[in-house]
């Protein structure tokens, strides 16, 4: 299945994505949020739809939102691609890079990014992103994948003087609102059928700035699972960022390249759809 | 009004505590949660109470839970108190230094605190925390108080070796499950007559570690409130916690001191009550 959410900003509604097709499933299961994931949602709606229910469609214009509700957290992982250690020099790391993103960040595919009040460095970060489906706590690897509800595109939008200068941890500049742009849709795992060989590309005004594959991934998601869940629990409908691989506007030679108003931010992953951004400065 | 969680873990219901009596409010009030302070509960509530209506009593052996709900965000602000600073060496920060916990590490006062399988660094540190009483973005310094519902005590739980140790960010040292025991109740603002000036202490097995004031915080609530509120957007019920004294299990020479199974740590900041949680060992 794929999972969509669509509607105004905080009325989303469920569905689900046929084809290139949307159907309203609300009269089926409330949302896509902690609740359906723990009680064995994704079972429930397969089952309801394998009986070919009536679905209203849902118009092709209608904004799509967060293909999941606000979770209980988003947690990031840095510098886990292969070629990205090797373009900025760093060295491989030997234990997982973690941070959280506030979920007040999160959004839809085709949502304005706002450039934050006082910000200079808005930059940019097409990473895989996937969703926990059962409470998971010190899980073996061998399990991992029964912990996953599915895939997603998100895109780990970082203020960088906000993230790197203002003294401390990362949090300054990776939780400001509409910064994790999260689908267009949720694939459920049988849906991709090999996670670790996705190509995936992120453009800005269409030129291509970020272009690998999930093959270059130092640590997987099973991995992540399993490392995850010894240092805290995580819950249905958590949603967790594997890390961007080289090309974010901070690593531009000979000068950075950060977002100004206008700029139009296109990203994708092979089997998990496309999002685009159009970047807007903060007014109240 | 002192407003407290009571009940099974998972099952609390809202109550209040008026003297050293606990009343159950859950006919007039569903939770402690973010649409509670959103929809003006705290009034809706005072006003309720202003009546006089028959409340069940709370039997005083009752388990207390956390007295607001799992909130969006938990907050931590690092390097806070001038004494702490000057202990450790480390300079007064210029701008508040932040990092988050895992929100699944919250839980009531009197909770056992588990030490993580694997952790032989796991810490202390009494805080001062605030919960957030409306959306808050942007908010100048001088309105700051107004978005803020009351005050708490918190045990800010680390482990030091996850935190520092591990690689890259302090967020898995921050967010193991019941490193986050907040109460016995949040007070709200005007049950205290002065948040800037209060004692707070802490001991473990009945010796005295931590011994400080409020007077000693480098960044104050209202600042705190304004600074975050340019980063993300703060959302009723938050929890933010505002750092701590010294006397931290890692700061104590020649050689650091960390809990073991058996130890009880107790706390309290004037005003907002006392707490207590017994170490013990992660079992499955």
């Amino acid at each position: 299945m794929k999972l969509i959410r669509f509607g105004e900003i905080g009325k989303e509604k469920p569905g689900v994505l046929i084809g290139d097709k949307r159907y309203d499933v609300s009269s089926i299961v409330t949302d896509f949020n902690e609740r359906f994931f723990e009680e064995k949602g994704l079972e429930k709606l397969q089952k309801a739809l394998e009986s070919n229910p009536a679905l209203p469609e849902v118009d092709a214009n209608v904004r799509l939102g967060s293909p999941v509700a606000r979770p209980s957290k988003i947690i990031c992982i840095g510098l886990n691609y292969v070629d990205h250690c090797k373009e900025t020099g760093a060295p491989i790391p030997t234990e997982p890079i973690i941070f959280f993103k506030s979920t007040t960040s999160l959004c839809g595919p085709a949502d304005d990014v706002v450039i934050p009040k006082n910000s200079v460095k808005t930059d940019w970060e097409v990473e895989l992103a996937f969703v926990v489906g059962k409470k998971a706590s010190y899980v073996e690897e061998a399990e991992a994948l029964d912990y996953v509800a599915g895939y997603a595109l998100l895109n780990d939008y970082s203020e960088r003087e906000f993230q790197i200068e203002r003294g401390g941890q990362w949090a300054k500049g990776k939780g400001c609102d509409t910064f994790a742009p999260l689908g267009p849709f949720l694939a459920t795992k049988d849906e991709v059928k090999d996670v670790d060989n996705l190509s995936m590309w992120l453009s800005v005004n269409g030129k291509k700035f970020q272009d690998s594959n999930t093959l270059n991934l130092v640590f997987k998601i099973p991995y992540l699972v399993h490392y995850l869940s010894q240092f805290m629990t995580l819950l249905p409908g958590d949603i967790i960022s594997t890390g961007t691989p080289p090309g974010v506007g901070l690593g531009i030679k000979p000068d950075p390249v950060y977002l100004k108003a206008g700029d139009v931010v296109e990203l994708g992953i092979e089997g998990l759809g496309t999002s685009k951004q159009t970047a807007v400065a903060y007014k109240k």
